[in-house]
Formats: structure tokens, C-alpha cells, sequence
């Protein structure tokens, strides 16, 4: 069965190669991934800050949050 | 061709977790994975630092430098 890797992020424009490398680079047998635009999709910001993500970029794997550079605070997101 | 995907660290403890969910989370069809721990192989901080990488654990992925979370200034480790 996959697991979901959610990848949060805000639009930041000097993370986007980052982000897509990471993304595209997870196994696809093993991971769906869903990537989440937390500056459109603010409804979502709970949820991100529920799986601890404090700042985006970041990707949620199996439970581990991982915050990769530094974007923006989700707090400032709100 | 496999490109490869160099995973710097510095055996922070609470970063081990995230390490492993990382590094054995990429498309192994596609990633040869290579794990560094620059506190013992002192010798390949500088390789590490031209590859751009400030701070670890960090990923080294196509060229690019995804910082991730923050177990220490690549600097302190000199």
C-alpha cells in the first residue's frame, strides 16, 4: 500500500526547483504524493500545523515532519 | 543512468530518525544514495561546503541543496 508524503508549501519562488526535485525524486511505487499551497489552500493550515510543520517548505512523511530550507513561518501564513 | 543523492550529516541524534525516512524514501530506481557523516569524515568538508551545504542534516540532490530540518551550522564542524 502507498503512503501519502504531503508536501506543504507557499508559493515561495525560490524554493520551487527544490520543491520539485524533492517531490519527483520520492519512490512513486511507494509514495503519493500530494503537494498542498498553503497560501491558496489556507483552509489546510490547521491540518499542517496539527503534523507540526512549522514552516514551509516541508514534507510530511510518514508522520516526520521535514522542514527542508526555510521559506516562511506558517504562523505568518494566518 | 542512477544520479546520486549525497546525504550530509553529523550523527545529530534526533535527526536520525528523519534521515532514514529521507534517504530510503527516494526512487531507488533512480537514486544511488551515499550517507556522509562529516563529523568523522572530517575530510570531506570542504566537498561538502562547495556543493553549498551550510548546515546539516542536508541532501544533496542534482546539484541542488535541500537543508533539512536543523542539526548544525556546517561552520561548527570545522
Amino acid at each position: 500500500m502507498k503512503s501519502t508524503a504531503t508536501f506543504y508549501h507557499a508559493g515561495c519562488p525560490v524554493c520551487v526547483t527544490a520543491e520539485r526535485q524533492l517531490t519527483t525524486a520520492l519512490d512513486p511505487a511507494r509514495f503519493e504524493v500530494e503537494v498542498v499551497h498553503l497560501g491558496q489552500a489556507r483552509h489546510r493550515l490547521a491540518e499542517a500545523e496539527r503534523a507540526g510543520v512549522k514552516s514551509v517548505p516541508a514534507l510530511v512523511l510518514g508522520g516526520t515532519v521535514l522542514h527542508i530550507n526555510h521559506g516562511a513561518d506558517v504562523a505568518a501564513l494566518r
